[in-house]
Order: structure tokens, then C-alpha cells, then sequence
């Protein structure tokens, strides 16, 4: 084994001829800012801005992708630290679990899992050896030094990881006192801090229905300067209210009537209190909403009957399963009727068979690894939102998928002439470099490139952001390379759709909703 | 910027040891006659001969592929001229419509709109700057002047094309007039064309069912002479009939009785006058049907319940929405039964939901953009035809798809074993680079290439049509050429193939049926 | 025409780059033994050792791939020899059916057929020109003069195609005898042949759940000796037994009677009978039951509604065809719960509409070329077994598919989690170079290497198994070298990860039964 490093010309195309290009391309890219405007970090990393405890709970207790591949391989999720207390066999020393990660190393080959942390431990860390039960303990223990460094506390992280705005996922009774403490914060750090990017203004001016996205400035090397705030901002997700058959929904209707500081009692009101929470969200410097339902289905119900079902699961009386899953579809237009008014751009990310394993589910809670993909149908399901909302000027709605099938077929048809619909980056298990190849050439040809949501990361491991960046970037200017070198492109238009895509597209699709607070 | 040309290795693949194969392959099939089988182009434009109006009526106005970008961001159709008289912000200035399309030229990267655009603009039209805003104003002076030129007439473009055969699509109730006044009169213009091509006869010969494709001429630069008639042939469309539901339904037939000269009081009647329309479509140079339902579903009604279906519909009395399908599912099969009898190759184009967007469709009408896939299923759909005629001597059935994922799983496995049953190209949303390989990648394996159509264009954008098969001509050759390389096809097997899916495939799919007269 | 040959380098990845590095990564898997753990090659031919009886019958008439094809292209199987005795038109010369096979050599190209042939045809019996109608005299000639020899008797051609271990595929009512006659017989052979293969006990070590794949050792070219027994297993195929709406169901009731030694009069004698007949299974060295199904479903019935639903059946009562899926898919859960019990890795191959032209099974019989794959689900069918077994201990479940769209949508995350679950190789249509290729990109990024079956024959041609194992090897060679050349990947991973692949998965999906009598 020689020394571990990262090849400058990694995930780029093997082509000879391509390649080239692709590195040309990339190089224009890879240093602009991160704009990550989906993804799952806590917004108290943040607002705590306390050091990561140790390699585990930073790699490995909280990262899905990693622990279901060592539970397919026979690894129970307690011997990953991963369990309530009181768990048995759940394992509490950081360092065994850190080993039985590094002795599964080999089972990620191939995986996107194993590139990330590559890059990760690698250009963060300075690791050098390949993770193996022989390397586990001096590479835990180098990790372990520099999680001490101030350096390497989160908020110091954000300016290393170049990232310009970062959106949290939060409930929709949130107080939202974290973000706004932060906001603050922020606005201050990032002048005292050196190494912080701009949030250009440019973005703003075009962020309306059916602007040029050329009109975007990006900021390059040498324009990156301090940073206005917000830079993390939160996303409004009522999935939980929205689901009337889920067990903690009455407490949670309850949750959203305090936050909202009301009383919800009927239909109205609990219409009226989403539609306060979302006003907060918007002060607070939200920019979107994020629905994860099993459907894309967008019917809505009649009002009366969407009250009657409403009230009776109030009351606690019966709802069907027929009934919560029509409510759910007409709780989806309902958003989309209230974006088109507050201007929070709407993301659905349907299609994912939630805790597939009841025993695990009721073991170690959701998240676990244990959700699936089903069949996803688009054309039928978003046609009530794009009757009504489809061409509205104050409406985006970002689809995505973990339903590839989708992407020729419905999803780019749809994006390519709908002008409130753009397209989710490849989401979830189709995040890997294949995969996002298989998008561009899938999607490209119907709905181009300017109706697209650019790249968004929706990560929960915080560390792994730059690293997903990365490497879009770099399939990006892969897949734009050889349409230059077949001649369906000329190499200025690839450099520009490259920034398009990293970096424009996603501030244009993530607008800040016109009667946000200057400054926040 | 430098000068704007077409490089003439475009579309073939950028690896370096396969392009010099694929070039070699293109060579030997650049030249060939077109023979555009099936396709939308009018008539009339070769029947009146008339100049083409202006280049936003050549290029924009009736390019759906092109105007449904353009609204994606946000510009609205009006705008782009189309709607009809009177519709509020209809531009009615062609040269105002150019503009708006060369300033959103950014937003067709990666699209076969800009390619196939490039490739008209460049070869016939002569333009050397790509379009933009700054540029819009001279290259619209540049077609005008062209299209004044008695040279860019259609009949003249007919030859500069090359296209031995254009098939049109024409109502069931057309009296096909134009077509037979157009027969005679290219009958003799052929003779005094030096351009003209030669329309093999020996096509004819393999055209019953199980012909080895070798057996066809391929007519090469040095054979090509003058052209027998028939060069624009019709094809016959009977959907409106056929779809119970449809609001002009009853006018329709209406139409079908005035052009059979017929009564239409009941179901005998109705079928024995789309019999007596095929004989005239057939007696005109016809050699297809083409069929374009939402499912692919083929199951016959017992002919008591299709009498009586279709004697409420023509009594103005009830029916459902799932009896107006089954009959049209069994209408197909009708029209396959027919087809046994007279010979027309059945084109079947399913899968698609028209007029997503009912609003658009009040305003504009049909076909501007707002038809989407949804999933289509072929295995059952097509079982009853194929059963019932899948080893006919005399039938012939076409399969398309816009649901690429049929391909290997239903639509290859099917050609691969029934005699009848050819695929046809990629369709709409699937006609450009990468999707035609995909298509090659999922079929080849399992259906090999006798069992397909070989390449047809579908569009209704004349001028596109050499763009499109010379692409199709580059990707397939772009295809072979990986296997040849790959030492899975020797060379001269793949000039061979090359030559079939060019010219070959297609008139041996759409034989001239045998009752044809001759001569027409 | 130049000799017919095959070229090294056949099957490798165009590109320039990466085919050195692939052509590396095959020189370590090309000598490897051949574990044929799922096939349809009959016991009764290595039994009996008789020799084939002549090119027609070895390679045409019962192969499907090859006579499905020319069907399609307007041959009748009769004129394959193909059909009862007594069919019109039934071709009983040999070297006539050969001849129209050469004929029609052309429609093969690009399938696997052409490219296995070919294998077979240059690599075991010396053949140099290419098929056609001219040369198909001299080749049958030759290839009946080599099947005359003792060298290319069934027995010595498994030394020569270096199969390690066959499975063969046995009704659940075998009596197994000539697996137990054969496995005596095979363990002398072996002694005294020098060819012969090693089985390395180096696999059964890992059998269980969870095992690292890297613990099993690859047998080199210098570590191949003697073989112990057994060479050639039975695999348990119940599937006429738990489809209570064939028309035969009711005699292979009686069957499985017989064979088990017992009365069934009710549902728990026949799941005893089915418990004693997999038994039997393996004592005689099985390790694997298989499954094929219309649908995935697995969901279990309560026990006294398929006790009653199997009492109608017995009785000649009515039984629905909705009772009759539902209960072969509560048969699958039972399948699975008895793999827990008695060790058979439990294959399951869903999603093929078999017989899709009823005329050709009444005239042909089934596996004639009319079964056509249908979209797939596995999300929801496999939840109940996965709840209820995915994660025991003793479980091995390998999902095969035809639906490709499965794999990155469904499959893969499925295996990429559940630890009882791996999958299967592309299987029957998609066992060809580009959609293994197509597996390999979407299955890997979520379930890597580990959680898959290796790669899996799954054929009844006997002659082409060294073929389709070689092409696995090397389409896996250039997939792996892609990751390398793309630095996703380091060399010594993808040596190691191709035997894996070609040698050690196989062996672990399929681990001999904890049971099973040593030495048999």
C-alpha cells in the first residue's frame, strides 16, 4: 500500500479525449461556493457550535447510508453504537465501533459512501492509510486530535467547507430561536473571519418565474469576500401534521397550535396555523418547504369533505387509511396554494416506503437504514398542482426522485414545459456518480439544463457536504465534456452550464420570498 | 466566437479508438436516400409548393419540441405566436419571435432541438453565427432571403433532401385529393430533377413477413436516378373515430360516412366504412395505419357489447369513461384484423396523456406541447393481437414507446419471437443521442436488429428531417462501431447493419401492400 | 473473410484507457473453476455420459435463445425440429435444421447468442469460418466428427469447461437417484482425472450470515487438484405444487405423494410432504430451492384459510385464480420459513409471463421462446419474508429480475440492508454484455459488492457455460477497471473484488446445508 490520496482527476471520465475537457470544465467550478440549499444538519451543531465528540458520532452512529451496509453484512446496528439506551449489545466505546467500521471497509466498495469518506478523511482530516482493523485505532486517534483543534468545530468547518448558505429541515412548530440566535451570530462572525465567502446579491434580482439564469453572478477566486447574513437558514417540513394516521399526530396538531399560538378546532384553523408558521419560517429567512410523502398524489378534496375528515380525525374518531393517504394529497395542493402566496418554494420527495421492518422501527426509531423505494408516478399525480399553479408567477416546485424511470419519461416532460416545475438533483440511493451520469443523460435531452434545481446535497452528515459538492462538480463537467467532444456543445456554453449548475441554478431555485426581513 | 459550422465528427462517440470506426461505418450510410415512413409534415406544403412564410413560421411557431422550452422558462406561448386570432399578447411580427427564440438559444444546450437547429441552420440555410440576441436580426435576414429562392420551395427541398418516400398522416375521412394530384405531378417533376432519387424496387420483393433484410438493394451514390411514384404517400389515422369520448366524436363520423359515402346507423356500418377509407388509403400509395391511444390495450369485446356500446355513442346515450377504453382497446384490435386483409402496417404509438393541462388546451388547442408519457405496459396489452395474429403471414405491427423501460423487459422480448411484431425507433421524447443509444443498448440483446423498423423521424418540422436521420445514421453507427471494437460484431457485419437500420428496415417494415395498383 | 477467431481482448471495454487495466483484472479470474450454482442442464446427461447426438441437437433445437429468433424472422419451429412427433412440417434431418441456422446467422448479431456461440463454436470445437448458408455443411461435419470423440463426452467436457461444482434443477418429486449415482461415480472419476478441478473447503467456513467474503480462498492455477464429491447437485423446484391453478396440479400432488412416502389428504400433510422431499434434497448434497412465480408476493395467509383454499383444490372444488395467486404466495413464505429450518438458499425468480401465446404451448409445449417478462414489484411482495426472516441467522434469500428497473429502485436498497438478501445476476434477457454492464452501474452504489450472488449461468445449453461464465468475468474486469481508472477503485481492491465476484460469492450465496451428510 503506498500513502492514501486523492487523485486530482478522480471521478472524471476514463476517456482520454474527455477527460481533458472534463478537468478544464471542473476547474471552473471547484472552488465556488457551497450553496446548500436542502439537506438535514441540526441547526444546533450550529447555534451550539460544540466539537464533534469523537469519530463515531461523527462518521459512523448517525450515518444511514454506512451503518445499513454493515447491518447487511451481518452487524447488528447496537454493535455500531446505534439504539435507545438500554439496548442490548449496544456497543459504547467509540473506538469499538470505530473498528468494526474500518474492519468493513472492503463491503463499500463501489458505494458512494466509501468515495465521500474517502475524500473526507482524506482533505479534512489528512488521513493517509486505508480504514482496515490493522489502521483503525491510529486513524481514530489522528481524527480524534484534530476534532479538539477549534478548527474543526462546526461553524469554523462552514467557512473551511466554503459553504455560502446552508438550509436546516425543521419541524413545523419549530420556535425557530436557534436559527434566529445564529442569524445574528453569524452576521458578525463572518466579518472577523477570514476565510468566509459572499452571498452575492446578484441571485436576488432574477429569482422571479422564467429569468435567465445567465444573469446570475458567480463569484469567483478572487470576489469571495464576507458573507451577509442568513447563511443557515430553515426549511418548513409539516410532514408529520399532514399524515393523519400517523401515532403522534394529535399530539403533534397540538404542538403546531402552540407554536402557532392558537387553537386548532377545526379544518380553518389548522389551515389558518400553517399559514402563520410559514409567515415565521419566511421571517426567519426560510426559503422553501420539504414534503416527503409516499405519493406524489396532489388531488384535492372538496373543502367540506377535506373539514369532515379533518374533524373526525380530531376527534379521534375513525379515518381510513383511503382517507388519511386523499387528505395527505390534498394537503399537498393546499402548500402549493400557500406558496403561490408567501413565495416558499416547494420540495416533494415522494416515491420511499418508510420503516419497511415494523421490529426495527420500534427497536431504533426511523432513519435507521430501513427505508425503500417504490414506484413513483408523476404525470397523473402532479397534474391538479400544475393545472392550478403551473404557470403561476410566485410558484416553484422542485420534484425529486428515487425513481430513475421517472426521470425521461415524466419528470423532464413535465419540467420542460411547466415553468414552476424544475427538477430535483438525483436523490438518496441515486446520489453516486453513476447515477447522477444516468440523470443528465436521461433528463437533459427533454428539459435542457435550465430546469433543473442544480445541485442539492440533502445530507444529514454534515462532513460529507464538501465532499458531495465535489464530486457533483466533477460529473458535471464529465458529462459536459463529452458533449463538447462530440460536438453537441461548444466549450464556453459547458463552462457556463457547469456554474449554472453548482452554483446559479440552486440560488434561483431557493429564492428568498419577496417579504423576507432585509438582513435576515 | 469563431465561425459556426458543423464538425464532421459530431454525435459519434468521443472515444478515440471507436470514432475512427464509427466514421467509417457514417461513410457508408451518409449518402443513402432518406425514407421517412412516418412522420407529420403536411400535404399541402408539397401539393401547393408555396414558399415557406417566414423563418419563425419555418422554424418556431409549429415546433412544439422548440415553443414548450421557451414557456418551461417562462415565456408564454402568444408571445411565440401561437394561438389562435385574437388571443391577447399574440405577436403577429416574425422577426419579434426570432428574437425571443435566439435569446433563449442558451436554454436548448443538450437538447436534439439545438442540435438538429444547428444542423439546419448551417447546411441548408448557410447561417455562421450562433443565434443569440445580438445576432437574431441577421440570420433572420439570411433565411428570408433564402426562402425566397425557388430553390428552398418543398418540392425542390424534397430533392435537395434526398427523400425517396414521405409518408404523411391524413385524417380517415380524407379524400386523399392532394395526394393524388400530387402522385402524377412528382411523377413527371422526378424525371426533369437532377437531384432526384431512385426508389428501388427491390425492396418489394422481401416485403411478406420473414424476408431476410440482406435481400433488399441499397441504392449508392452512383445508382441513384430518377424516382417513381409515389413519393408522398398517405397514412391512415382513424384515433377520433375510435375514441368514443372524444367531444367532436359524433362530427367525426359524420366525416367518415360523407368520405365512404356511406350511412353510419350502426356498428357493421361503422366498421365496414373504415374498410372502404383503408382500401382508398391503400388505392392512394398508403402503406400504414397509425394509432395513438393512451394504453396499448388490444382486447376484443364480444361483438354484441361493441354493437352496443357503439349504438349508445351514436344515440348520444351514456357511456362510461371505461367503456369508451375498452372499445377503443378493441377498435385495435379491429384494425389489426383489417390489416391481415389489406396489407397496412399497423403503427401503434401509445403511453401518452395529451393535453396535460386543459387550460393550454382551451386556449391553444391540441399539440403545443402539453402531451406527457405515462408508463405503459405491452406484455398483456398486446397479447390478444399477437395471439390472434402474431404469426399472420400478412400483418405487420409497429410498436413505439415514450416508456424507455419496456424496452428490455416487454417490447424485445416480444419482437424477439413474434414474427409480426417490429419496434420502432425512439420516440418523441427518446429521439435524440443518448436516449437512440440507450435504445440500441436495451433492445439489441434481445430482439438483434432484423426485428425493428430501422429509423423514423415522426416530426412535423420538415426541414428537421435530414438532421434527424443523418443523427440516427451517426449513432447508430457510433453504436456498431463499440462492437466492433469490442470484437462483438466484425466490421463488414456492421457496415451491413449500418445500411438495414438506415434504409433497408424501413421499407421492408412498411411494405407497399400487394394490392396496391401499380404505378400509384 | 479473414479466419475466424477470438480475439484476447473480446468483450473489454473500448476505451483505451481502461482496457489494459480491465484486460489485468480478467488475466486473475480467466483460470478460475466454474461454480455453476443454478442451471437447467439435465443430471440424466452426465448420468448417462452418452454423446450428444449431433450439432442440431446440441445446439439448436433445445435451446430457446437461438430458435426464438429465427421465429421471429418467419421460420416455424417445426422447421427446427422443434415439436412433438407427428407436427406438420417437424424437420427430422439434422443437418437441415443446422443449415437453416447458419442461414440465418445475420439475425443473431448483437445478441449474447452470437456472441456465446461464436465462443463455443471457435474454443471447444475448432471451428474457423463463420456460419452462413455456404459454410454450413463443412462446420456441422466438423463439429459431428468432434462429438464422435470421447473427449467431448458430457462427463470429460466438465473436466474441460472446469466446472467445479453443476446444479442441475430437479422436481420437488425426484427420486434423486442419478444425483446419488452420479456423485459416487464423479468421486472415483475425479481421482483419476488430470484435468480436474478442486473444491476447496475454504467456503463452507463462511457460510453463515455476515461472513466477510474475503475469508474464502480462490483456488490458482498451481492449487487445482482432485475433486471431492459432490460435483453435480439436485436444486428443490416446487413450483407446479404450489400453483393450484395448473391443469397438472392435482397428479404432481400424487407425485409428490409417492416420492415422499406418505398420504396427502390435507394442507399440513402436504407441507410435510414438501418439508420430507427437501430433506431428501439435501442428503443428496442440494443446497438451494427455486422459485418461479408471476409475482414476488409473499405475503402469508392465515393457516386456516390456506388450509381450506388447499382442501377446495384437493377436492377438484372451485378455487378462484385471485385464492390460487394468493395462496403461491403465502407457499413463498413457507419456502422461507422451511430455508430457516433446513439450510437451502431459496431462489426466487418472479416476473415472467410464461406461455404468452397459448396456440404455441398447446402445439410446442412450454420454454419454447413465448415467456415475456412483466413489471416486477419486490418492495411490498418481499416485505412479509423480510419481517419475518431478514435478518435469521440460518436465511439466504437471491432475488433474480428481468425488470431492470428494479435494481437501483428496489432491489438494491432491499439488499443493501437486509442481511438474508442478496442478488441475483442478470438473469435470462438481461444476461448479456450491456445489461450486466447496466446492473453493475445501478446496483452497486447502493449495494455494493458483498450483498450480491456472484455470477449465476441459470442455463440449459450446456456447452455455453464456460462461455457466459468467461464473458461475466470480463464484463466485470471492465466495469472494475473503470472504477480504477477513474480512482474510485485501487487495483488491488478490484482484483480482489473480480474473484469475489466470478468465484467466492457463488460459493457463500450457496453454502452447502449444515445437515448435508459429509462427503455427499
Amino acid at each position: 500500500m503506498t500513502e492514501w490520496t486523492l487523485h486530482p482527476d478522480r471521478a472524471l471520465p476514463a476517456d482520454p479525449t474527455t477527460r481533458p475537457v472534463a478537468r478544464e470544465i471542473y476547474e471552473t467550478t471547484q472552488d465556488l461556493p457551497i450553496v446548500s440549499m436542502h439537506g438535514h444538519v441540526d441547526v444546533a451543531a450550529f447555534a451550539d457550535d460544540t466539537p464533534f465528540p469523537d469519530p463515531a458520532q461523527l462518521f459512523v452512529v448517525p450515518d444511514h447510508y454506512l451503518t445499513r451496509m454493515l447491518v447487511s453484512q451481518g452487524t447488528p446496528l447496537p454493535a455500531l453504537g446505534v439504539g435507545p439506551s438500554g439496548t442490548p449489545g449496544l456497543e459504547t466505546d467509540p473506538r469499538a465501533i470505530w473498528r468494526r467500521f474500518c474492519s468493513g471497509w472492503k463491503h463499500f466498495r463501489g458505494t458512494p459512501t466509501r468515495y465521500w469518506l474517502e475524500h473526507e478523511l482524506v482533505e479534512i482530516f489528512g488521513v493517509t492509510q486505508r480504514p482496515s482493523a490493522e489502521t483503525a485505532d491510529a486513524i481514530y486517534d489522528q481524527i480524534a486530535a484534530r476534532l479538539a483543534e477549534p478548527g474543526f468545530r462546526p461553524r469554523a468547518l462552514l467557512d473551511q467547507f466554503r459553504i455560502e448558505t446552508i438550509a436546516t429541515t425543521d419541524p413545523a412548530w419549530s420556535d425557530l430561536a436557534q436559527h434566529r440566535a445564529l442569524a445574528a451570530q453569524l452576521g458578525s462572525l463572518a466579518d472577523s473571519t477570514a476565510g468566509a465567502v459572499t452571498r452575492t446579491g446578484g441571485a436576488s434580482a432574477d429569482g422571479g418565474g422564467g429569468g435567465d439564469v445567465a444573469s446570475g453572478a458567480v463569484p469567483t477566486g478572487s470576489t469571495v469576500a464576507t458573507l451577509p447574513a442568513p447563511r443557515v437558514v430553515p426549511t418548513f417540513r409539516p410532514d408529520p401534521l399532514l399524515h393523519l394516521d400517523q401515532p403522534a399526530w394529535r399530539t403533534d396538531i397540538d404542538r403546531l397550535a402552540a407554536a402557532a399560538d392558537t387553537q386548532i378546532g377545526d379544518y380553518a384553523a389548522y389551515l389558518a396555523a400553517l399559514r402563520e408558521r410559514r409567515r415565521a419560517f419566511v421571517a426567519a429567512g426560510g426559503s422553501a418547504t420539504d414534503h416527503g410523502h409516499l405519493s406524489a398524489d396532489t388531488t384535492p378534496l372538496p373543502d367540506d369533505v377535506a373539514a369532515d375528515v379533518f374533524a373526525r380525525a380530531l376527534a379521534g374518531a375513525g379515518v381510513t387509511a383511503a382517507e388519511a393517504a386523499a387528505f395527505s394529497g390534498h394537503m399537498l395542493f393546499q402548500m402549493a396554494a400557500m406558496s403561490c402566496e408567501d413565495g416558499l418554494t416547494m420540495q416533494l420527495h415522494p416515491g420511499v416506503l418508510r420503516n419497511h421492518d415494523p421490529e426495527r422501527l420500534a427497536m431504533f426509531g426511523p432513519d435507521k437504514g430501513y427505508d425503500i423505494p417504490v414506484v413513483t408516478e408523476y404525470t397523473n399525480a402532479l397534474r391538479p398542482v400544475l393545472e392550478a399553479f403551473g404557470h403561476a408567477e410566485n410558484f416553484r416546485l422542485i420534484a425529486f426522485t428515487v425513481d430513475e424511470d421517472a426521470f425521461s419519461r415524466e419528470l423532464a416532460p413535465l419540467a420542460g414545459v411547466y415553468p414552476a416545475l424544475r427538477l430535483g438533483a438525483p436523490w438518496w440511493f441515486l446520489d453516486e456518480p453513476d447515477a447522477m451520469r444516468r440523470f443528465r443523460e436521461a433528463a437533459t435531452g427533454t428539459a435542457g439544463f435550465s430546469n433543473l434545481s442544480g445541485f442539492v446535497d440533502d445530507t444529514r452528515a454534515f462532513c460529507s457536504i464538501p465532499a458531495r459538492h465535489d464530486l457533483a462538480r466533477r460529473i458535471d463537467a464529465g458529462y459536459l465534456a463529452r458533449l463538447v467532444v462530440e460536438h453537441r456543445l461548444d466549450l464556453d456554453e459547458a463552462v457556463d452550464t457547469a456554474s449554472d449548475l453548482a452554483y446559479r441554478l440552486p440560488k434561483q431555485a431557493y429564492p428568498t420570498p419577496a417579504d423576507a426581513p432585509a438582513g435576515v
